[in-house]
């Protein structure tokens, strides 16, 4: 099976309203609740791929409860740790008229030194089963910087390949711990790396500890820097629509293309072709699989020099 | 008993941002959750003042279970009606700089016939003990536009006096059915009057149907016809604070006093003291009881001519 792990998860509401402005009183039209939290993005994706998948992070509270509750009919296992704290909600508030949207995310449960051990628990059974794990997302509030980095060097105890997904410090730090795989976009890599010069500076991030880089470069595709070379993947041609969870469904891609040990192209064509149907898809997060069946045989990947 | 009927009721959250800007993503700093809904606001009020309190209405879902177990521990008996819809949320995004307020309100959950059925045999076995009534807020999709004037001539035929305090056409149908009291605002006295001249606004709005109004002049204080005379009552200066729930402070003032058999000046007096008292507390819909002990004495209430 394939692992992933959200520490920080979400109840995802979505509020639509003609127009978002500021000291108004607004009736919301429409009121729309999803789990969230990227890990749980990318194992929807994985599921939907066909992958034995686990989700594993914290869960807490009547948010909690709700989010456990609209996993349960999904094609995957919850092995979510509860804690005493309340699940965070995140809230996007769409602009009906230019689909702009608004986002207040809450800070999430203050997770104890306890509740930690007992997730540290949970992972380290889980890993003994697991194929891959990904790690993704934010950190809730008392969970240390350098969890990542610990949850990573456990992975890597275990033989099991790991991939981080996730920003700022606990990013860098993770990113030392050497990782299998790690997938920034632009600025992430501009802040890990100082460099916002996409070729150099995942060829950087590699140096400092990840096995291989895959730089998301928005609607251009994905730059991968890995052990077998150098590559650019990207669509046919550039997509439009909503691109929240594009980048889950790309660490979805990449993730299920190296348990299935696909070459590095493959998995570059699929985690881009993901993300494109991702984008393309009517509900936020979810992928258009007939787009992403069209998509697939259309992605150009091109090997690039390494030191070019 | 007295008995407060909240057909919407919510769960009231509030977020607090250092500034509200269209199309970011903020981190929401504080996070605070609490019962809401015009007639629960009066419970609380009457509950504080000492009068054994019940509360109908409708909740359902996990926002109404929620707002359930918020109310348990307070000094007043939930009589809520359960809905198989959600009840819904109310968001408050609060600026931390300019300490303005962006409202976000959910529709509510669509009540059905037969739940609708439920609630009128509820509240007809709870007329039975009331002293009085208060009708407070919107209607919930689903509840027709009369609900209130239905509600008005059955708290009539059971001989309780009853006030009515919502806005727009479910207002003007219910002061057509005869309540004892409404307490509109400047706005909804000029909708149902057509007049913006106050004291003409209220002694119109006595010829549509009420027996008193009380029309809220905001820091200005209350106007009052009733069958006794005039009086207008007005705070001894203006005060700064958060207006929200200062109303529904002014209907338990208003209500408590013609339970107990006050003279009009006196609920007058209360309902002005319990207004600005609540505009003073640090905590929103919450009233400060040594500011209104403090303002009782010192709230002035003066006699208009009906004619002037």
């Amino acid at each position: 099976m394939i692992l992933t792990v959200t520490l920080n998860a979400a109840l995802d509401i979505t509020y639509r309203v003609p127009a978002l402005t500021p000291h108004a009183t607004h009736r919301v039209a429409g009121v729309e609740e999803r789990p969230g939290g990227k890990g749980l993005n990318v194992a929807r994706v994985l599921a939907a791929l066909g992958h034995d998948t686990v989700v594993t992070g914290f869960a807490g509270g009547r948010t909690g409860d709700a989010l456990r509750e609209m996993l349960a009919p999904l094609p995957l296992r919850d092995a979510l740790v509860p804690v005493a704290g309340t699940t965070r909600r995140t809230l996007a508030v769409v602009d009906g008229t230019s689909g702009d949207t608004t986002q207040l995310n809450e800070p999430g449960p203050a997770v104890t030194a306890a509740e930690w051990s007992a997730f540290l628990g949970a992972y380290e059974g889980l890993l003994a089963d697991a194929a891959a794990v990904a790690l993704c997302g934010s950190l809730p509030p008392g969970v240390h910087v350098g969890a990542y980095a610990d949850l990573v060097r456990r992975a890597r105890a275990a033989d099991v390949p790991v991939l981080l997904d996730t920003s700022g410090e606990p990013l860098l730090r993770g990113v030392a711990a050497r990782p299998d795989l790690v997938k920034p976009n632009a600025e992430e890599l501009a802040r890990l790396t100082g460099s916002r010069e996409p070729r150099r500076a995942v060829r950087d991030a590699r140096r400092r500890g990840a096995h291989a880089v895959v730089g998301s470069l928005g609607p251009d595709g994905l730059l991968a820097a890995t052990p077998d070379g150098l590559w650019q993947a990207a669509p046919p041609a550039p997509v439009a629509g909503n691109p929240t969870g594009a980048g889950d469904s790309a660490v979805a891609g990449l993730l299920s293309g190296l348990v299935e040990g696909l070459p590095w192209p493959e998995r570059l064509a699929r985690a881009v072709a993901l993300s494109a149907a991702t984008v393309l898809a009517p509900a936020a997060g979810e992928y258009d699989t007939a787009a992403y069946e069209e998509l697939l045989g259309r992605v150009t990947v091109t090997e690039r020099s390494a030191t070019g």
